[in-house]
This record gives structure tokens, sequence and C-alpha cells, in this order.
């Protein structure tokens, strides 16, 4: 290992935030890379939408020709950092299909896309990296894909989207309504000008696809994955929670579920859930991210960190471009894609959950006996019920009734709502909330 | 990648709790096993002390004769679990210029010998994987050698060693002396007959030195490691602690340190430490570990889970075994060792940190300014002080004296409890208790 060494040619595409930085680390780590590399990375160019010259990179370095920058003979990785699914799938073919090994951060396109890459780079015998798609600069990919290689993983849960647990951290430490949170997010950058690929659940279902694939050995795509978002929450919800000793988190939940015959499945679901305030989770605020993975011989174990942001994600992107170099360099290859337990997926209506259930309820005798009836004519177990006067000027008065259950399938908690609904009784049914991290 | 592939044979040395459940997991989950490797593992002897048909393994697979094992044609994967350095050592020595891979849970081993042990796994070209020798199923090694093997790692802080925590954690919670909590450790099966090597920190300090040669690519042995034990905290400063918003944990800190002048070294050190109730490593209780890295660009990370016991060890020893195991079905090899940075090791003489010191004084006027002096004369600054009385029926009266330091180095502070102890107001000097995880 020395200098000598022919170098390892590195294209970057993408400028942003995370490619900025990817740029200035190969550039002011240079020494301490070759080293760990045994070669040095050389940047060969930087493929942008518009060349100009105030980019804060030397202006030859950057092209707007991404095809042709992929395919040169002297680039040996390709940093995809583009975004979203095109035209960041194309480049990565071509890329693959040259000979180069990939590094993306791209969620989005390794959450619907897997197959076709992983067929790809399994072809031309290149690695495909993708640790910065997850949970930032938070290793979780290579944890899930190694070191718990000879371990059976049971469940993985995560708080993996920044802006939703900046908004939810918001509410529930100033009571805030969730249109308020949202706004001082936007206003503080931690929401885009369009936040539904954040707020309404369909990042963290990326992730928690990737996520399950991985941890199951199974191929789940985004598709595969049910999801609900932030935008229902309510400050009223979140007073409820902390009655009930909870929080609210958005949890992205991968799971290996075992039925009464043995066989097994996977569960992939994305949305809002009261977390306990004892769960380590329910203590990861702000942008932060938080993965906790339950395997057989492992226990539980939790990986927490920043799950956003340039630099961050830099991080784990230099992470996999040095091990790609290092396999250049040394031969070898990383994990490739495994897939062969092809477990099945579960719908959302067989996976048991506990459930809190709001709704406003007229004040008299027997409500209280006409909703249980509901509950307990489809077996779902009450585990707690709240019930609290509101007085908001309104005629007839009205109550608030908080029902929490022991653990239900989806399927008979929807019918459920559905019949309270229907209830002389039962004015409205306002929020629906999953709960998470207990175990009864 | 079939079940047709030629078996990869592993040899097992040990077979204590952490030996009986690589065992069985190779048994148990031979398929799943079968399929990430693309060839079966054949478990081919497993090496103990003495043979005898009670060990719940066929008797067949037994033998005393490690050396003969580890040689055996048909073996490619050693995993030693026998501890502690010999005949360890000795048997990983043979295995790797037999051309097999190891894997190994001996922190005490690589602690001492890494740079043997790497020279003989890179001459033969072969694996050398360690990721159970620190914190247990918790993924340290891959991470710090992977994951952040493009980013500058600064800082690893964390709860190494179980035996420590359960200790601390119950004098903590229930006020206990030192004693008392150790005795319980020892009836609940969590201290060792002979506690030395965790009370003392002998354990951890070997963890701090693996971590600090992969954090900072530079070979740390555990005699650079300076270490103190738990032995002599006491109640009295667990109370302290308390009323000051702390904790009291025994951390091992490895610090990448940069002089005046742009020198960098490395600081490897364990040590009971007051850590405030709002850092992540209050809130690691009992028998668990945790691990934080900050690094420049990844920021603060945070590993947590089970740090020992057989299936949480095991759960480590078999991911090693499955990286090994692919390296070589398919070709390449796993991270060699990285030491090219060489920086020297700073003196715990140099390393600055704040400071508790607690002493029983005169409990008369002028007593705060002698002591304060003493602070001030070797620029020591004080950043709080607490004074309670003392009631022992002792004569003359006096009174608890704590001091909190800003950051001083050990050797001003060294020298500053000498000048104290010889003062005529100080009856005593009775604890100087390092504190952690706060900036000023």
């Amino acid at each position: 290992m020395n200098g000598d060494q022919k170098p390892i040619g590195v294209a970057v595409l993408g400028l942003g935030n995370v490619g900025s930085e990817v740029v200035r680390i190969i550039d002011e780590s240079a020494t301490d890379l070759a080293a760990r590399i045994g070669a040095p990375l050389q940047l060969r160019g930087i493929g942008v939408r518009r060349v100009s010259a105030d980019r804060g990179v030397p202006v030859e370095l950057l092209t707007d020709n991404i095809e042709e920058l992929v395919s040169r003979d002297d680039v040996d990785i390709v940093v995809e950092l583009m975004g979203p699914v095109e035209p960041a799938r194309k480049a990565i073919l071509t890329a693959l299909e040259q000979g180069k090994s990939v590094v993306t951060a791209n969620k989005a396109l390794m959450s619907v896309s897997t197959g076709e890459l992983a067929q790809a780079a399994e072809a031309a015998h290149v690695d495909l990296y993708f640790e910065a798609a997850v949970a930032g600069a938070i290793p979780v990919i290579r944890p899930l894909t190694q070191s718990l290689a000879g371990d059976t993983v049971t469940r993985v849960a995560g708080i993996v989207n920044g802006t939703t647990n900046y908004i939810l951290s918001a509410m529930d430490s100033t009571g805030a309504d969730y249109g308020d949170a949202l706004a001082e997010a936007s206003a503080l950058g931690y929401a885009e000008a369009d936040p539904t690929a954040d707020v309404e659940g369909y990042d963290a279902a990326a992730k928690a696809a990737i996520l399950a694939s991985i941890a199951f050995h199974t191929r789940v795509t985004a598709d595969d994955v049910y999801r609900e978002g932030i935008t229902k929450v309510t400050a009223a919800d979140f007073a409820s929670a902390r009655a009930l000793g909870c929080t609210i988190k958005l949890l992205a939940i991968c799971e290996r579920l075992t039925s009464d015959d043995g066989h097994q499945s996977v569960s992939a679901r994305v949305y809002p859930a009261l977390v306990p305030l004892t769960h380590p989770l329910a203590a990861v605020n702000g942008a932060f991210n938080a993965v906790v993975v339950e395997a057989e011989a492992a226990g539980r174990l939790m990986f927490y960190g920043q799950g956003a942001g340039g630099a961050p994600t830099a991080s784990a992107v230099m992470g996999d471009v040095v091990m790609a170099a290092r396999n250049r360099v040394q031969g070898g290859r990383g994990p490739r894609e495994s897939k062969y337990a092809k477990l099945p997926i579960s719908p959302i209506g067989d996976i048991p959950t506990r459930y809190y259930v709001s709704m406003r309820v007229a004040d008299r005798p027997g409500v209280l006996a006409a909703v249980a009836t509901e509950f307990g004519n489809r077996s779902v177990s009450i585990a707690e019920v709240r019930q609290e006067g509101i007085d908001d000027g309104g005629e007839p008065r009205g109550a608030r009734l908080v029902v929490v259950t022991h653990k239900a399938t989806d399927a008979a908690l929807s019918e459920t709502v559905k019949a309270l609904a229907s209830l002389d009784v039962v004015q409205s049914v306002d929020s629906v909330i999953r709960m998470e991290g207990t175990s009864e």
C-alpha cells in the first residue's frame, strides 16, 4: 500500500448539500483516504444540471453530460447524489454496466428499483453500496447486512425521518397544532417547500422497504409498505398521549411474523404511533434519527445519530466510497443483495397492534356501555378508558372518550371504528393511532 | 450460490457460554447461514480443555488437541472463544499460519498482541475479525473500520464493561456502598468470583486499546491506556454527584488531541467519571453497554445494546463467521489492520478534564479561602463549590467540601491535591473523580 498505486477515479453526481461535502472531504482528507484505501482517490468530474462558475469547485470539473461522465475510462466509482428516481436510475445503470462501483444515497430509487440495480451490479461484479440511503450518518445497512449476518433479525423499528420528528417533537414540547409546527419547521429549514414526501410518510416508507429487504433477506419495495403520515395528528392527541405516559412518533416498523402454523411473513409499515416515554425511541427528539434492531441472539440494539444533513450524510457516503475503493485495490466485493428468504408480505389488516381511539361522544349514561359493546363484538379487548368533558359551547354538550385497546388486528379495529361511527351516542371518531413499544 | 458448494469448515475453540451458543446457531440456522454465505458451514470440531460426554454436543466433535484441530485441512475458519491470552494466542497464530481465517472475542489478546496477529493474517492473506471483543452484540468494530472509514473520528467514549456498570447502577439507585453492590452483583452472576479484571478496569482498558487503535489508525495496546477502577467510589460520591445533576459511570475514552501547534496525539483512558444526567451515557444502566462515537462529518453517534452474555456475544461472533465465510466463497478480504497514522500516545498528565474533589475540612471561617488559593496557585479554575456539615460525633467537628473545577490538566490537579492534603484545614482528600460529558 502506497501512494504510487494507480489512483481510484471518482465521479460525483449532484452538488447539493451532500455532494459539496463529499467533494470537500475527498479534497481535504486526501492523505488519510489514500492511506486507508491503499491508493489515492482522484475526483474526475461532478455531474450537475447546469454548469456554472459559482459552485465553489473548479468549473472544469463540472459537466452536465452525466452519461458521458459515468462512462469515462478513468472513473472507477460513481457517487450518485442527485435524486430522485430519474435520472439517477439511468445514470446508475449505465455506470454499473460500464463496470463502475456505485455508491448512492437515493432511498427513493433503492426502494423501488433495488432488484434491477442489484442484478446489474451482480452482472458486472461490482459494488452497489447505499448506507446513506437510510438514517444519514448512522450505520444501519452495514450492521444489518454484516454484523447481524449470523443472527435472525425479528424487528427493526426506527425514527428515520428528521422533518416529521422535528414537527412531532415541537408539538409535544409546545402543545402546538400540526399546522403551526410545520410552519416553524419550514421557517427553520427542517421542512421543504413541498413537505409531502416527509409528512405523508413516503420518505420513511422508502427507508422501511430498504430496511425490511436487508433485515429479512426478502425483496420489499416501497409499494409493499403500509403508510400513514402525520398530518392528522392533533394537539389533543398529544395531550391524551401524555396522560397515558406516551409521546407520538412517526415510526418505520419492519417485522418478521410467524403464524400459528409456523409460516413466516414480513410486515413493513409507517405510521404515527403512541410510544411509552420509557421506550428508548421516545427520547429521540428534533432532527435526530434512531433505529432499534431486535434479533434472536443479539437482543435489542439501538443506533442513534443525525439522520440527515450534508456532512452526516457525506460521512456515510464516504464510508461506502472507501470500502468500494478498497475492494478495487485489493480485490473482493461487499455483500450482494440477499433475497433468498422470499418471505411473503403481510397485509396491514393482519397485523396485531394496540390502538388508541379518540372520539367525541354524548355526555350521558350508557355511552361507555354502548361503545364497549362494539369493541367486544369484534373481540377487541379494551385496556384503558379515559373520559374528559368538553366545553366548547356547542349543543348538545359532549365528552371526549379515549379508548386504548390490547393487541388487535387492523381488520378488527377498522370494523370496530366503522361501527362506532354509526352509533347514535358517538358524534365523531377523531383519531385512531396505533401504540407501539408495549408488550400487552 | 447453492447448497452444492464445498462446505466451509469451522473449528470452535472453547465451549463456555459463547461457544455453546455459537455451536447452537451453526446447527439451528444452518439453512439460513448457507443461503447467506453461498455454501454450508460445517462444524469440524470443538476444542476443549477436557473431553467429556456431558457437554451437550456430540462427543466425537470434542478434542483437547487444539493445535491439531486448527491445522486440519478441512477447517477454513477458526473461532477462538477460549480466552485469556494463552493458549489462545498460540492457537490463533497456528491457525493463521495454516491459512485459516480467524474470528475471536478475545479482548485481552487483541489488546496486547494485535500487531503480531495482524501480521500473521496479512502474511497468509486471510481475515482476522474481532467484533465480539468489544461491547458484545453491539456493532462497533465494523462501524468504526468501515462505515466511518471516510470520516475523521475525534472521540470514542463508552460504557464497555457490564459488571462495573451493574455495580455503579446499583449504587446509584439504592444508595448502597461499593462492597454491598459488588456482593449483590456476585450473587446474581454479574460479577466473577475474582472480579479484579472488571472492577479495576483492566477489561475496559483492553477494549479502549482496541477502540483507539481502529478509530485513530494507530497501534494502541493495553499498556498505553491509563486506568483507574471503581473500587474507591463511595456512596457519598454518588450523593454529591446527584446534587450536581450527575451520575457516575466507568468510561473508556479514546480521544484524538490536537496541540496548539497542530500536532495530533491519542489519549486512551479508563476511569470512573461524573456524567451529567442529560448525557446519553447516563441512562445506560445495568449490564448494558453503549458506545458514543464523535466524528467530524457524522457528528455524534450512539450504539447501544447488550455488551456481554452468551447469545449476544455469539451474535457478533457469527456475523464475523458469515463475513469470513463469504470471503472464502467469493474471494476478497475484510479490512486489514490500519495503523498508518502512527499518532503518539499522550500521557494522562497532559489530558485536560474537569474534576470533582471531595474533602473533609475543618468547619471554621477561612477554610474556603485557603482551599481556593491552592487551586488558584496552579491555575485550576473552580466552577462550583458545595459544603455540607458532617455530624459523625468526631472531634473536631468537620465539614465535607466538594469542589468542581473547570478543565485542567491531570498534572495541575495532582499537584493541587497534594497541596490540599498538606493544608492544616484539610483533614482528608477523600475522592478525586473526573467529570465528562460537559464542555466547559
